[in-house]
């Protein structure tokens, strides 16, 4: 049985809520809230994340006749942990990864007080759960969703929070169907939020995950969010959780009708080459990874993002007017996917 | 054919010396050499550096009955160009690239200013060879070698020059043998300056080919250097020749020796596992690969180090006594292998 208590190290207590610890779940792993200087009550907003990483789980378990989910269950010294969830060699599923995690720490790293500098010297509370599926057949596209919630406090003024978070889809064959439905679905994700939420989160998402190296975008992009903070915690957390489902009502029917698709080695191995752009983008570019492996975070659990086969080839080209081309020029481009929907 | 007169945009004449352009070489590929700012004859240099890709890729290409280096002959706008030499599909050698640029720019990038003031403002010329090959059969390591020459000038003051480079080992497999055969070499590339020299070197290549997200090391290191500028521009120029020549004589009879060797599936599972480190290494740390990419250079030159088949396997670790394990244990750390040999 691992259970762990952390203690932030500040000693300033004037609004201390010490929250229930550890927390039981069903499927008999414990988890753990610490103890967290805040008014905020982040148990619920933890037990959420973790129905979700559950949901999750489960629906790609549903294509699997026999692969399941393993689950890690870690802890970290300067405080907290979480279960991280990896499934592979499925039928149709090759590698998924889909974690939660809830950490502490004194104060906040720099990166994040850059940023904001009413946040420095604070300490944190981050908890999330993020998502890479890395199917086996090529038609199927490789899909990551990530949501995430922050609480700094100084134990003085009132905590600070927000979420951030989205969804992206990456296929190798395009398919309009898939991408209409995609970006239809991130919509209704928003919808609550109004037309012009989804507008700003999709051009975010278009702006974050584009390979400068490369001019390219990484995939057909969905939505990226963060700093949200408004209108208040328990709307916030509410769209999260719809954001977490959304994912798996726009991923799984994409799934499903492309899985069972033939395909050749040479599609496979055009499949394994656009794997590595992910691996540019992920090592190169992404926040959240650069900031993991240089802040000492658990490398296997941010690494599980990797794709489990890829190749290089060097100066490799489409030819023209070939399905592979095609992904270069109508898919890897920023486009308004809903009004190609209108339109169609 | 192919020619680019650069010409570098400051106006100050003071001591320009017009250096000849095109050099044609006997195997019909046409250089260039770009007008530049510098008292400095440079033309010697790159011609010694084109020498060395050459030597490097015949002695590669023996080991290969049909496989052969094809050339990518590539200019770049803003001045200067190169000689990307690819070789795929062999025999022994999956896959390999020994690279020739040779660059100029109007005003030394931010990142090498910060290191040296100096070099604030200053035009710039930049060669040299890279050089990395990815064996087919786990038990030949992979090699890496670079030997670099800049020249910044301000057309005032005199110029500043230096060289760097290196070369390094990265087994799968270890092999006494083969760790002690290399750093010997590496020794004997550097006695011209006295055992110090290798010392220095050697740590050096310690510090810099680390994983600190692993706490691996890449290899079993080499030498690695920079800022290399006395006595004189001829004796510098002359050792990074026998860098360049001492990293075949290193090379050459571990893959001799090695090549044949049986191996088993789960052997190049293991390979193909260790090469994501590379991919890891190259893409979050190595300060010539962030800064080509950050800086516009030529993609699939910077990035023909990637492997050309790897896999990522999530919290694998080896078995207890394992060859695989004695890799970490024993090959992955700094060890002082030329003592090694005194020892054995």
């Amino acid at each position: 049985m691992q259970l762990t208590l952390a203690v932030t190290g500040t000693t300033k207590v004037s609004h201390l809520v010490l929250l229930q610890a550890p927390v039981i779940e069903n499927n008999s792993t414990i988890y753990y809230q610490a103890p967290f200087m805040s008014t905020i009550d982040s148990v619920k907003v933890e037990r959420m994340l973790k129905n979700l990483q559950q949901h999750i789980c489960e629906s790609l378990e549903t294509f699997e006749p026999t692969a399941r989910f393993e689950s890690d269950v870690w802890q970290r010294s300067e405080g907290g942990g979480g279960n991280s969830r990896v499934m592979t060699g499925g039928d149709v599923i090759e590698k998924a990864g889909v974690l939660f995690s809830s950490i502490q720490g004194d104060s906040m790293p720099a990166t994040a007080t850059q940023r904001n500098s009413a946040l420095a010297g604070r300490s944190y509370q981050a908890m999330g759960v993020s998502v890479v599926v890395h199917p086996l057949n090529p038609m199927v596209p490789t899909s990551h969703m990530n949501v995430r919630f922050f609480i700094a406090d100084n134990g003085v003024d009132e905590p600070i929070w927000w979420f951030g978070g989205g969804f992206d889809l990456t296929p190798y064959y395009g398919f309009d169907e898939d991408a209409i439905h995609w970006h239809t679905t991130a919509h209704a994700a928003c919808a609550q939020f109004g037309d012009d939420t989804y507008e700003h989160y999709k051009k975010w998402c278009d702006d974050y995950f584009y390979i400068k190296h490369r001019d390219e975008q990484r995939g057909i992009g969905g939505i990226f969010f963060d700093d949200l903070s408004s209108p208040d915690i328990e709307t916030c957390a509410s769209f999260i959780e719809r954001v977490g489902q959304h994912f798996v009502l726009a991923y799984q029917p994409i799934v499903a009708r492309r899985h069972e698709l033939p395909y050749t080695q040479e599609q496979r191995d055009f499949q394994l080459y656009r794997r590595g752009r992910y691996v540019e983008f992920n090592l190169v570019y992404d926040r959240g990874t650069l900031f993991g492996l240089q802040s000492g975070g658990r490398t296997e659990s941010i690494l599980m993002s990797m794709p489990p086969l890829l190749r290089f080839d060097y100066n490799w080209t489409p030819s023209k007017g070939s399905p592979e081309e095609k992904l270069y020029s109508r898919y890897l481009v920023p486009r308004d996917w809903r009004n190609e929907s209108l339109q169609g």
